[in-house]
């Protein structure tokens, strides 16, 4: 693992420190709007049913580092937007966050095999997809009392392209010869598809014309790739004892992600056996992972990806070209790339 | 078994075929809009992602009674609606209901030892969640092209409470001490807030008053409740012959029904005991089914129960007194007998 790292300098040459300078700053700039959202969140989760504040506050009091409703208020005060109704629409966007990480938590049976823990291994899986479906409706009630069907027509876009992409990613899971193009769409879908909502909704809140919206959706697109690809990269590069990020991840759990494909697709038959065996059938045995971090090291699997994530951040960063140059454009633009140098 | 049915010779005295002829008599009067509505079905379920047609054929395609789609266009009519965006409408309904199916469907590893079969047993938990959450999604992207606030409004409104109830389900039920109250709040979330959904978004289409919209909202709930009620009671008196309805289903998966609150309620210590063992910890021989059903005709508790959906069913046909007597009311009025005598 050392290896790997040190055989790419210059992709984790900066300080994590300093790289989630970004992210906090937006923060910092938007305190006040996020206070109010995180008002919103917990009001609005309230229940009579006491399991559901009690497993949503499992996920969404826990903290996390909300950079979807981030997006959103971010995006609104760089349309120059001055009222409220971004904190709520904000606040509409983790709920729908929550909620697929609450489906993404529902296993089947070859899972628990694999000795997942999540919130289901606390709840069940039941409790998982019924409090999942109560904060989706939630979102949907709060976009209805806001009023636009601009904004209602985005996010319920966002959120049937979210399904497909899971779907997909379903379907192809354990499927190496799934390509590239594909492997875009399960993510454009998975991840992208909401970060590009959670922008565009800015935008349409402050009014602003069909051009600046497209704008704000194509960084939300591109960032969200670049995020996507570089957690893809972390589950196989992380240093373990940095911050508590365990490495392995979504190779235990079979999952094909943008390194295996790559090292796969480089592989000689008998490391093409290998993967098969861990990743299309699932059987693996103590030393499999350490094998499989040799092998992606051997194809500079993570180098690859990397540059792909920093490909789609530079796209990001040009979507917001033609915006105004203000602290919160500069913070953003800052965003795309501690996408990439991020550690964690 | 047949002890229990001749038991209550005026609960089941009608032909069952006699019965089915409210529903059918509307499907058939509306025989050009339920064409529509299916027509719609099929096409908004379509995706590239394969899986997602392929699940959502398993149970939409397999047909149902069509039963909440039809109460939006026999509203819509009542109401003297003559345009086509009750078709759209109903196929939302439609598409809300069959995703809670898919989420009834996703099982705890408790569950699995019980031995369920389901749409989940082909497909997995997985599959069932993200084809729930896509069928959610094109639903309310459908209503978001329809344009209506107020029709957003209530369905939002009934997704969160069948979610609320589905998960006040969750938490009661292997807990006895339930009381009727509570009983009815999961039913009235889990099954009658579709149901009066379904019938108010139709007065809504036809520009009614708010009167008529909550006569026809509350002819739904009553008739909701009163449809649960004899499902809880059919499980235990059905005749498993007739039609392929399996008797015992609810018994075996643990689930507290009315019948069953009833039967403990009125049970010696003896009786509770069973109960407890059997509902509450789930352990389960081969003799208990039988035994379940002496204690729940020792009690009476089919005939309480069909009772109870009798009183639902009168107060349903009373919320559509005021509403112009015309063929539909007609048949809406023999759907809530229907709902009580029907056999399966």
């Amino acid at each position: 693992m050392d290896g790997l790292l040190t055989s790419e300098p210059d992709v984790y040459s900066a300080s994590p420190l300093a790289e989630g300078d970004a992210l906090q700053g937006l923060a910092q700039l938007l305190a006040a709007d996020l206070a109010a959202t995180n008002a919103t969140i917990v009001a609005r989760m309230a229940s009579e049913v006491e399991l559901i504040p009690q497993l949503a506050a499992h996920l969404i009091a826990a903290g996390g580092k909300r950079l979807r409703p981030l997006l959103t208020l971010a995006s609104a005060r760089l349309c120059g937007y001055r009222g409220e109704r971004h904190v709520r629409l904000a606040a509409c966007v983790e709920f729908i966050h929550t909620a697929t990480l609450l489906h993404d938590d529902v296993v089947d049976e070859s899972d628990l095999r694999r000795g997942l823990a999540s919130a289901n291994a606390v709840f069940g899986n039941k409790a998982s997809v019924l409090v999942g479906d109560f904060l989706f409706a939630r979102a949907f009630e709060l976009m209805v009392a806001d009023g636009s069907l601009e904004v209602l027509r985005i996010l319920c876009n966002a959120s049937a392209t979210i399904a497909e992409g899971e779907v997909l990613q379903l379907s192809t899971q354990n499927d190496l010869s799934t390509d590239i193009p594909r492997y875009f769409q399960v993510i454009q879908g998975k991840t992208a598809a909401l970060f590009a909502a959670a922008c565009e909704v800015g935008a349409v809140v402050a009014d602003r014309d069909r051009s600046v919206a497209a704008s704000l959706s194509g960084y939300g697109t591109a960032l969200g790739m670049a995020f996507q690809l570089v957690d893809d990269a972390l589950d196989y590069a992380a240093d373990q004892n940095e911050l508590g990020k365990t490495v392995g991840d979504d190779f235990r759990e079979g999952k094909l992600t943008y390194p295996v494909l790559i090292a796969y697709a480089a592989g000689d038959p008998a490391e093409r056996a290998f993967w098969q065996r861990t990743i299309e059938r699932g059987e693996q045995s103590e030393d499999d992972l350490g094998t499989a971090f040799e092998l992606i090291a051997r194809h500079d699997a993570i180098g690859q990806t990397i540059e792909r994530a920093r490909e789609f951040a530079r796209s990001a960063q040009e979507c917001l070209a033609d915006l105004p140059d203000d602290p919160v454009r500069a913070l953003m633009m800052q965003a795309a790339d501690y996408a990439v140098t991020r550690r964690h």
